[in-house]
Formats: structure tokens, sequence, C-alpha cells
């Protein structure tokens, strides 16, 4: 099968391509960069070295594919989404462009018109975890923003059975410094940015939206607050998940409500050992898996129930979600080209 | 003016002596540390080199001094707190054992019986910015767990106002690696620690009950619960305080809460910038230093506070801030030997 | 084919595993850990959560195997080896014990006397770039020290055309954190070791009596000095040769011999790009990755060439070339478990 | 007494800045920043924040004073430079132009012609160990580059006495992200740059020259080389210097002439533990401090010495040591706002 990636040159599109070049099931057949059209792959992503013989191509010489994936900044995609449709039967973007489904929400949280409001709600969440059966039948698939995988995986198995209370959630993220894309700035110069804990975003992050719009149908109400922390990590989402039980929700039924939401899902690990020194889930050992990490803690003096998720934002945040995404849609093994087992030390 | 240190080869003792031997009113007379009793100061602390000419003393060597800083492992300095109080006259606890004022408290976050519980109720709580009064008065003073001195002046003008609602106060503790002293641990391991973002403590953080105890007589049922998340710096703490407003409570009075009660505090700054990369309180850069910088923000849809803390925890969070009670005991000025402005870039 | 792993539990043995429970040909039958016998090998190396079924064992328990890794402390594998080659038809050794080829160089390098002598000269070289016809068909072979890999790789195609002079040859190599293994002390306690330059071995570093030892046959009275320095990254190995080119050797002659020597070698890179941010060498990106990149520069002003040789330390320079050395020994293709290309940004 | 400086934003001149407004001696008068200029100075320096009252101000607004700082580009000192000494009757100049004493060496190493030849030769390189009594009657000071500061002063004790050979000194730097500015671009991009070992500059690298220039009358011949190495910290310089003994040179010899030569340079520190975690010279615990840190260890195996001298970039490699000239220049105490002696652990 042939796919081609539009925006190629950034982060999530170089691990992108790091997969789908060793994907059993596909072919890389075009790569798009406006600035670096004309270069080797390798040139922007020195990973790549030994593995694509691959040159950036113009936007405009993209010719047809089986499968597209779109990662263009927010804005961008919305725009020339109908046109990108002509060329590929599936669509996968990456962007934030399709993650809501309302046009009032979209300008709401992002301040503009949405450019394409007629094509919002024909995008399915790509969660595969909660909504493979939609994703296996779609031809349109909006990947989610990285804190929102984190937080929508550690949520969903409490909250659609109602064992928390609506108000408030509040989602602590610790994020790495890719996160902000591969583009320079004084934010990110190193000597600025080395050892940072910087709030840059206390509150009103836009991946709450996404959050609620999923889970809000089962918690009436919910409501999901988010402040962002950068740390010093390259690659990594942590999210501290804060949240109140109602009465008589137990840790037995906790553990069960996990267990069996993610039973013979390939890439959500429960972690919340007794002994150890990775008790609790953490980004560290996640670095280029696909993996979502996610553990727990109770209160013990009172109904407070702490999650935690742990993701790659780069994978299971951004690219390898996407893949994943792909595999189902294809009909492929849902884990194909997503075997990286993750590094320790690291 | 005659001091002297028990405990000093850990990094809070260390500090103690950096910021001792440049202070114009006192000379450090010993320093005990059992481990090391003969060797130089400077061994154990190679930023000494060219300051300290003192070798460290055995705890039995110790003699009469006029103030004295106890630095003991939780449990120790309880037991050997009577004798020392005949050394001198002046006393200033770095650890735990004399910060809660109850034995049942104590016990019941402690998990043993204290064993002076005679002596807790005559201990001062080391937090200038509140309680100078007291201090300059008193000759026994504990100096509060760093996460308690961010999270407690953080927190204290919108609490003492009545601005926020009683519960749930969630801090979401971001702490570098010194924060776990200078043993060695499978924990601490370099590539281990290197780049973790480690929910080392995800419920339960025993700090919470200094915050409620100072914090408690002004909303009653405070409830404070603190995660402490383990991140990738050698130096620092920032406390996230996640907090719900009462009704009618607006960003000007949380300003002016914040400017009244900090106005003439020289080692506190509120921090709020609309431009710039240190927008919002960082401890990058307060390395070194006794400040504490604060800020906050309010969620755009509800009537959320996320007030932000940020501290060195060895100087404002232990050593620094032990040296500004000791001023405030003997009546030297303030921000005598707590000169030290931090580094940029850093 | 069965393959078993003594010592199990540090950082070259989770590495082994991580390759070898991924690796095509391969069954990994058992692994020993005497400190962790019993306990799942997951709990130890945290990466292999979702890949490891296995529990540790003591090494008594170990049964026979087609090939046998064997990891254990420097004097201890020499004492033991001969009643492994009972076990094991093909042994590779990690260690240092059987990397000299004579007794008396092992003695005045490593202070004692060698306890299996008469084996020391039935181990060959494991650096399957050089020495690939003998490593295919020896049963016994020993896997060099990490700095020995990068040095060798980036010296051997000058020094065998005797394109530099015999003297001086100095190493200046910068480790990660992972190259004192995963035993935790004081000089690896994080806030020590964290954003360290130190300079842990200025002279009379081991290794060098290895590269001495391959190498001198080219070069009479090649003399190799290595001055190793620890810097702040947990993986990898970068090797800065310092060497003076013999006269009229010039930048084209280099090239020439790099490309001839490395033609076909699927995990040499060579690295001298006019642009780009990765112009040289850089173990940041080779994490994981068995790649041995090597560029080199000259001086403008005079006959000295800079060589620059950069290795993952616990992949190519441990696990991942005694995998590659597993693979020509039992004729499987060369590459096979070792294809992952490593991540950007990490 | 007045100094102003020129091009205060960038990192040498908020660490001027740092030191100078807690100097006893002196006032800062006006601080330029053409971009910031009307913002106030903690705006960029945010550590500045509880110190400076200070707004930059444009170049064009400088009004005369008693001493001035010039912390300007390459290129363009230069060509202001005769403006400059209209306006200060002394002037400490932190860049690069005029610190080669020879228009035809300039031109060799910087590409292009120097604008000011007459006034290279009045500049007095500010190497207050070893030309102090020069620096006492100066009006015009360079200060050096800040890996030229560390190699001269590990190199002036043996090099001056002869105790070795002239050819090759070869220094291996190790850097850390403050070196190259505070301007961000792509290679400081803190995804890209952190945890690199990144070799900058192999070969060529212009402060060779620098280091030639003052050594070079001690031993005829002098050929520096510099390797420079971009690593994983802000703050530091270590260089590693590699030189070969002239026969008869015994350790006890080498020892004296750092001992002799260094006696009461209150900023020298002699480094060589046999014990303890801190043995050789180490930029982590200096950073902030104006000390170097000089160590060295002899080759077992011959005479090969390799010298270990560490500082802070910004600091001992420019504006403290900047400070330690001006305090020379004006008669103050060598140590005056010097004082910092460092944090440990950091």
């Amino acid at each position: 099968m042939d796919v081609s990636i539009i925006g190629g040159s950034g982060y999530g599109g170089g691990e992108l391509l790091r997969i789908l070049l060793q994907h059993p099931e596909v072919r890389v057949k075009q790569v798009t960069s406006r600035r670096f059209a004309g270069h080797p792959v390798a040139h922007v992503h020195p990973n790549l070295r030994s593995l694509a013989r691959l040159d950036f191509c113009r936007p405009d010489d993209l010719s047809p594919c089986d499968l597209l994936f779109v990662g263009l900044p927010n804005g961008e995609s919305m725009r020339v989404m109908p046109g990108l449709m002509n060329l590929a039967p599936k669509i996968i973007d990456l962007g934030a462009d399709f993650r809501l489904r309302s046009p009032e929400l979209w300008k709401s949280w992002y301040g503009f018109e949405h450019a394409a409001p007629e094509l919002m709600g024909r995008f399915v969440t790509g969660i595969p975890e909660i909504l493979d059966d939609r994703i296996r039948g779609a031809d349109l698939v909006a990947g989610p923003g990285c804190e929102a995988v984190a937080a929508i995986l550690g949520l969903y198995p409490p909250v659609r059975r109602g064992l928390i209370l609506p108000a408030p959630v509040i989602i602590d993220a610790k994020m790495g410094s890719s996160q902000s894309g591969s583009a320079s700035s004084s934010a990110s110069h190193h000597p600025e940015r080395a050892g940072a804990v910087r709030t840059y975003r206390p509150a009103g992050h836009r991946h709450a939206a996404e959050i609620e719009q999923l889970l809000g149908g089962y918690i009436p109400n919910l409501r999901v607050d988010i402040t962002a922390t950068a740390v010093e990590m390259v690659r990594g989402a942590l999210a501290t998940i804060h949240v109140y039980l109602r009465d008589g929700a137990a840790e037995k039924e906790i553990w069960a409500a996990y267990r069996q939401d993610y039973a013979g899902r390939p890439f959500v690990r429960l972690v919340k050992q007794a002994s150890g020194l990775y008790r609790m889930p953490e980004p560290k050992i996640l670095q280029g898996t696909n993996f979502c990490e996610i553990g727990f803690a109770l209160d013990p003096r009172c109904p407070r129930l702490v999650i935690v998720s742990a993701i790659d934002n780069l994978v299971k945040g951004t690219a390898g979600n996407a893949v994943q995404c792909m595999n189902l849609m294809c009909g492929f093994p849902e884990t194909a080209g997503l075997g990286f087992p993750g590094l320790h030390p690291v």
C-alpha cells in the first residue's frame, strides 16, 4: 500500500517516517516539505540515514496514494483538506483542525471560524483503545492532541462507569520540549529551556475540549481543566489527573475497570508496582514506543484518586497512534510497525 | 556570634555553611558529621574550597554556642533535643521532628510515637513572611518542609481572606533530585534518575499536615493534598496549586491580597508577566537564592485559580530560610547573608 | 536456537534481552541473576514489560544451550569460563577477561594474575567490521570495551594504511553515565552526576591495551593514550581521536580509506556533512542502535587529523555488537535483530 | 565610580550586571541594548528582578562614564572603539576584536581586515594572574576568549619553565550551551541541543591564536590546536590539555610550578585529590564563580601530561574576569564583587 505524508520535516513527520519505513505493509511514496523540498529526508531526520533514500518533495507535486497522513499547522489543514480528499481515499490528520466536531466549539477554543465546518463531523477521533470499531470503518481520522491521548486513556474506565465526580477533573500535564515542535524560538533556546520547570499554560489549555467532547457523554457536565508545565525532557508527556471518587468506589473496583477495559489492548499497560524503581507510569522508558502506561493511587484520607498516564508525545501522542489507526483502517495487525519496546536505561 | 551546625555533611548543612561562612554577623564555630569527622568540610562541599578552613567534628565534641542549627534525620532530633538545649540558648531545627504541634498528629502522619511531646508546642514555625513577630521572640524554631514553604507562601494571602473554597486544595509538586538528600540509592542512580518524571508520592505526602496546621485556622476544614513528582533538576521545587475560588473573588482582589501581604517582604516576588520567557515563577533562576516567586492564573471558564510557587528547596526550602529566621531571632537585618541574586542563564 | 545469558540484570544484559527477545532466529532460554533470581526480568528492565514473560534464574540452575552470553564482573568470568564451556558450544564474553591475549599484558593493566591464561588466546576479538572472517568460524568471542570499539573503528582505515604517525594517538573519550554500570554509588548520585563534565580517568585507561593489541600490527610502536571524561548523557560514547598524519596524506586519501574499508558494512556510517545540525558523529541519535558513526576533520594549519567516532555504549559498545558477532558465528544475517534505526529528536 | 555597559542584553552583559550591581565600589550608570531599549533589565535577566531598577538605553544615548565595558559582536567593536574612547578613560572590551595584536594575524584567523589596526597593540590582554602589572596600569584591556582563559591558566606554569614540548599542544574543550550566546538558532533548539555531545569545531578554533600569542614567547614554535565539543550543560568550559613533557620533568616539578606561579592568586585553585567525588577540576561547581580550577595527571607509561582546567565561561571566561581586571585597573581589591563561592550540589 502506498502512503504519503504532507508536512514531513517536523518531529511528528519524522516519527511517521521512522515507523512507516519499517512497516511491513506499506511503502512510503512521497513526503512533502516546503522548506526542504529536494533534500534527502535524512538531512532533517539524521536517524534515518541508513533507512531512507527518499527526498522531500513540494506539496504541489503530490500524486494520488492509498492513504495520506496530514501534518500541517493549525488552520492550514482545514483549508486544503477538500483538495487532499481527491488525492487519497483515506486520510489521517495529525493536527488540531478536525479534532472538534462543532464549529462553535472550535471557534470558542481557537478564536477563529473553521474553514471547513461541513467536514468536522466526518472525522473519527483516533483513539483505537476506545473507538476501534469506528476507526476500522473510517476513511477520515483525526489524531487527538498528545495531552488528550494520555488523559482520555487514563480517565476512560472510571469515567464511563461513573466512578468519579464530574468536577473538577484537573490534569497537571508535564511535557517535554519536542511538544512545541521543530522550530526554534527564544523559549526553546537551550540555555533558557534546559532544566526548566515552566508553567507555559496554567489554564485554558485547548486539549481540554477534546477530552470533554469524548468523555462528556458518560458524565454530564464533565469539566476538565489542564495546567501544562514544561519539564526537562525531550520526549514524553505525563498527565497527573486529580479527580474525586463517588461514594463507595473502592480500589478493587477501579482496578477491575482498568483491567476490563484494556484487556487485550496491546499498547496500554497498567503500572502500579509495590516495589522497584518504575512503580508508576513514566515517560522516560516509553521513548520511541507506542505504549501508554497508566497507574493510579488512592488518597488514604479521602476519596481522592490520582491517575497517572504516560506516553511518548511523538509516538502514542502523534505518529505511532496514527499508524495504529492506519493499521485498523486498513485491516493490518494493530501492532504492525509498532514493535519497538523502548530502552532502559535511557 | 558563634553558631554551630549538627549534621553538616548533607546538602542542607552544606548550604548553611555556604551562607553562614559569608554572613557578616556570625562565626561558624563547629560543624559535626559522624561519617566525615576529622575531614575538611571542603572535601564534602567542594564549593567551599576557598571559603572554609574548617574540619568536621564529632557530635560528642560539640561545645556551647550562641545558636545551633540542627540537621538530623527524622526521629533523631527529637531524642537529642533536650540535651542540645543545654548547649545553646537558641536552636533552629531543620528536620521534621518539631514541625507538628500535636503528638497525635505526629503519630498519624509519621507512624510512631513522638519522643519529646512536651517540646512540640514550644517550637515556632519558621516562616518569616507570616510569623515574623513570633520568630523574633523565639528561642526554638522549626523550619518547615520545602514543599510546605512553597505551598504556604502561595496559599496564605487568598486563604486568610477566605477567597478560596476549603476543599480541595491540590498541590502538584515538582521536585529536584537534591530533595531526597545526599545519600545515594538505586532511585538516585543517574541512569535511572536522569530525565525522569517520576510520581514518587502520588498521595499522602506528609508536608500536607504542616500546611493544614498553619492555614487551617483561616478556613475551617481546609484539606490539602499533595502529589509529588520528581523531575530533572538538581535544585528546585515548584508547587502548582489548584484551588477553587469562592463566588465573587476577582483577579483584582487576588492581586491585591498578594501585594498587600507581601509588601516589604524581601524574599517574596510576585511574578505574572504578560511577555518574556519567565512569565511565571520558575525554580531554574532561583538556584542558590532565598527567593520565593509566586504567580497565579485564573481559568477563563470557571472560578478555578492556579497558584504557582517556586523556590530553591535547599535555600528558601531549608538553609536560607533558616538563616532568615536566625536573622530575625538575633536582631540582624533580615537579608543578612542572603544577598545572592541567582544566575541567568543557568 | 536457544541462547542464555549469565548476568542478565545489568544494563548490558538488559540490552541483550531487548534485542534477543525480538531476534527472529533465537529463543532466550535462561537469564541468570543472583540478586534477582525468581523475579520477572521486567521488574529490573521495565522496558521489557510487554515483551518478556521470563524470570531470572540462579547461575547454578543454568542448563545447556546453543550459545551463551557471559556478562560477569572483571575477574569472575575467567574463573567460571572452563565450566561454562561445558554448557554451550559457543560463548560470547562481554567482559574484559578475555580481551587481551597475553597473561603478561593482562597483569600489567589489571594488576593481578589471569586465572585462565590457557584460554586467552582462544577468544577472537569481537569486531565484525575488521575480523568478520575469524568471527564466523569462532566458538569463543570476546566483546571489546566500548571505548575500544569506537576507537578501533575510527582508527582502523588510516592506521592499517600507515597514513598516521605511530605516536601519539590521543583518544579523548566522552562517556555517558550508563557506562559505569547499574550499581549506584556516590559518584552516580544524581545531584553529583547531573551536568558533570568529570575527568574520571585522565590517563592509564585500560582499553588502550585492546586498541594497541589490535592495531599495533599495522604500525610498529603504536601508542594509544585515553583520557576519559564523564558527560551528561545516559547512553553514548564519543571518541575524539587526535592523531598526526604522515607527510603527504591528503583528505581525499583518508576519505577513500574509510569508504573502501567500510563499504557494505551495515553498521558503520561515515558522517561528514557540510551543513545541517548533525554534521559530525553524535551519540545522541544513536541511542538504541548498533551504528558506529565516524567522521573526521583536517586541521587547516598542519597535518593534524581529528577523527570522531560515536556509538551507543550499551549497543554497538556491548550488547548489539555481541549479537552482531552471534549472527556471524551462527550464519544468520548480520543485521538480524539489530534493525532499530534510532530516534530523532531524543 | 560610574561604569556603563554597551551590549547588556546578552549573557555576558547579564553577568556583568549581576556582579556590578553588588560591587561595593561602582555604580552602574547605563546599560545599552538596541533591541530592548526602554525595557527594564530584569525583563531580559530575570535573576535581577530584586536587584535592578534599571532600563536599557540606546547606544546613542550613552553619556560619559569612568569605565566602559564593551560587549559587542565581532567586527563591531573595532568600528566604534575610537568613538567610545571619547566617552570613558578606561575601557574593557569583552569581544574578540582587540585580543590579537597584529592585523595580519587577525586577518588570517578572522578572514577580514581589521578596521582599527592602530589600536590593536594598545589593548592589554586581560589575564590578571599573568599580566597583573600591565593591567594595573592599563586604560584599555581586552578580555580573552573563554577557552583561552582556561587554557592559558592551565598551560602557563609548565610552559614558561619549558617543561613541555612545543608541539603538539592539543586542547580538547568541552563547552556549555551559553557559550554560543543568547540568540536562539536551530542548533540551540532544546530538542536538538539537549544531551548533545557535538563536535562543533573539530579544528581551526580561533582561540588558539590568543594562546599562541601569549605563551609563544616562552616556547618557540609553540603550536596549539583546539577541538571544541558542545556538551550538556548551560554554563561551563573544561579544557582537557594534552601535552608531552620534556625529558626529566617530574610530577614534583610540575606541582611546584603551579604552586609557585599561583601562590596568592585568589581565583586559581589547584585541584588534584586522591579521593572524593571532585578530584579533578569540574565546571559544575564553579557556576557563577570567578574561579579557575586546575589539575593534572601524568600518564604512567610515558611522559604525557594531561592538564585539566575548568571555569564558568560567563564569569572567569567573560564577565567576572573583566571585573577582576577592572578591580586592578582602578585600585580596588582584586576580589571585590567576586565573592560568590558557588553552589553544591547544583
